[in-house]
């Protein structure tokens, strides 16, 4: 627990002097002040991050965590476990989604195995850090213990803190895991309250029938494991998973160190979620890439705090949405350092 | 009349052929079938305005057109007119947001003085195509006379035509004219026949005192000049704006030309509404980019039946809403050129 501690005890709060100097300088901009709305928000929020009050942003990565779950047994999810395996290989082969959105917008793309049922080959794209292969059915019992939670999260710190060792200053988050939309609605509902039926959605593309389904399991490992909104550990522990747990260290670690991070949809806020109850500090260095098409998103959001940049109705995961906001933060970054201001003018 | 007629007459429908291609592919990518939301849906509109199931975007440009107001003797702005020439100034030395926007997403930036105010030196950025010295203000009669209009509107077009002969295949649109939001008010009104206390916002930033000052313009501009929706080329001269007609040919262009146009914010929006009722199959052509924070911007782009992408309370314009869902728009394209397909892998 020693290193959790540790990086929890470093999040500090945002440097207001640095958001201050930022908001100065967006005022003094050759523009209406306030005219670019939510990207002086986002400007002024990674100054204050970074504690510079003109940032810089000179590399963005973005971390795909991949894992499989073992609730996928409850068998209401339309596609079988083996994609979670198949996709990473897609992955490493540079023909996935999430491949033409990170090369788009000019992002690192990192690959971590942290829990796939299967084993890959060596490749330079491809961090291989499982901690198990795949988590246990919550609808049984705890996904995972909490010692295999904590060294997924000390792998998200061992990652992320690797990623701004080479000059990474902007992190995305990414993940795949056939089946992750059940344990981020479970956790969900430890951390809002609100009742499964609002919350849970039809993932990759559940019928109606599975849908049923899926709602019994998420209720199921809820009264298995009886999670707590204020046991924030042992609930990641019981009804979470290993790329969601391993998400929650790159967010905590890129908190820990200052540097900005964006969420991508519904299973990247499960982990904010977690990370968010482990430390509230931790909400002031998250940006929100956009609002899925999973009905507890919205709320997700919400609870966290964070606005969404697109309303695209995505629901793909991989870090897409992120990578597409990353490039909206970067530029957002760029008006403080590029615009001419009133007073240079004058 | 006879070239705007010629251009009006070229518009066609959509190619079903090339979106029912687009879709075969978009639901054959490694990904869940729709999973990719409206950026697959922005593909396959894409696929079907140039008839390319697989279409290509390989030079983005945008198009600032700058105009005066003669409305603005009625007192109600924030900024004097002079601020017109000195933005046009600030996109010629490179300071303005547009210029660190359309950079960020590697889109060429032309600059367009159509209705200026102001004479400009020669630079390589700036395009001389001055109809008029501003409009007249519309409280009193009409804005330009419909010689001017259609002046204006062969601009945009002879622009437009300029950049798709060296190459352009995606266009955005962008203006620059302090008062403009008041013509494009104005022109929301007579084709929404919406309350103008419900359509008319604080523009770059009236008070409360001016905003009723502008109501009252718009009031008698409408009450002098009587525009109808069914006569929108004389509307557009009774209450628009030399930049508003500027753009309208751009998007009249782009349309013949089967070549997509981003819209940015409320005054090309009004652009767009002038051109869709001079042909409704001109809205097949348009893309939104952003919802701004102008009370009417809303019900504008639900007249022109466009979806914005992103919801950032931006009110800038300069064609930065444009240039970032540009980017968007690329990858939207990307993907269905750029992914693996299931059959590929089978």
């Amino acid at each position: 627990m020693f290193k959790l501690e540790k990086v929890l005890a470093q999040i500090e709060s945002l440097n207001e002097e640095a958001m201050a100097g930022a908001q100065a300088r967006l005022d003094d901009l050759a523009k209406p002040q306030g005219s670019l709305g939510v990207m002086e928000a986002i400007a002024k929020k990674i100054a204050g991050i970074t504690g510079r009050a003109v940032p810089k942003i000179s590399q963005k990565t973005c971390i795909l965590m991949a894992g499989d779950h073992g609730v996928m047994e409850e068998g209401f999810n339309a596609y079988p476990q083996a994609v979670t395996a198949q996709m990473v290989q897609n992955f490493l082969n540079g023909g996935a989604a999430m491949n033409v959105f990170s090369r788009h917008v000019g992002a690192e793309l990192l690959v971590v195995d942290i829990g796939v049922a299967a084993d890959f080959a060596d490749h330079p794209l491809l961090m291989k850090k499982k901690v198990a292969y795949g988590t246990l059915n919550i609808s049984n019992g705890p996904a995972m213990t909490v010692e295999q939670a904590l060294k997924a999260i000390e792998t998200g710190f061992e990652v992320a803190e690797g990623c701004l060792a080479r000059g990474s200053d902007l992190l995305g988050l990414g993940e795949m895991g056939i089946g992750n939309t059940t344990p981020s609605t479970a956790l969900l509902a430890v951390f809002s309250g609100t009742p499964l039926a609002e919350i849970t959605g039809r993932g990759t593309g559940a019928s109606d029938e599975l849908l049923k389904l899926k709602i019994k399991a998420i209720e199921k490992a809820l009264a298995v494991n009886n999670p707590a909104a204020d046991e924030p550990l042992a609930a990641l522990a019981k009804v979470g998973g290993l790329e969601i747990a391993g998400l929650v260290g790159v967010i905590l670690a890129g908190a820990a160190n200052r540097v900005p991070i964006v969420l991508d949809g519904f299973i990247s806020g499960a982990a904010a979620l977690v990370a968010s109850a482990l430390n509230p500090r931790v909400k002031d260095y998250l940006l929100a890439s956009h609002l899925s098409d999973e009905p507890g998103h919205k709320k997700m959001l919400e609870l966290i705090g964070v606005r969404p940049i697109l309303f695209m109705d995505m629901r793909l995961g991989e870090g897409t949405g992120a990578a597409l906001a990353m490039n909206i933060i970067e530029v957002s970054v760029k008006i403080l350092r590029d615009m001419a201001t009133f007073s240079a003018a004058a």
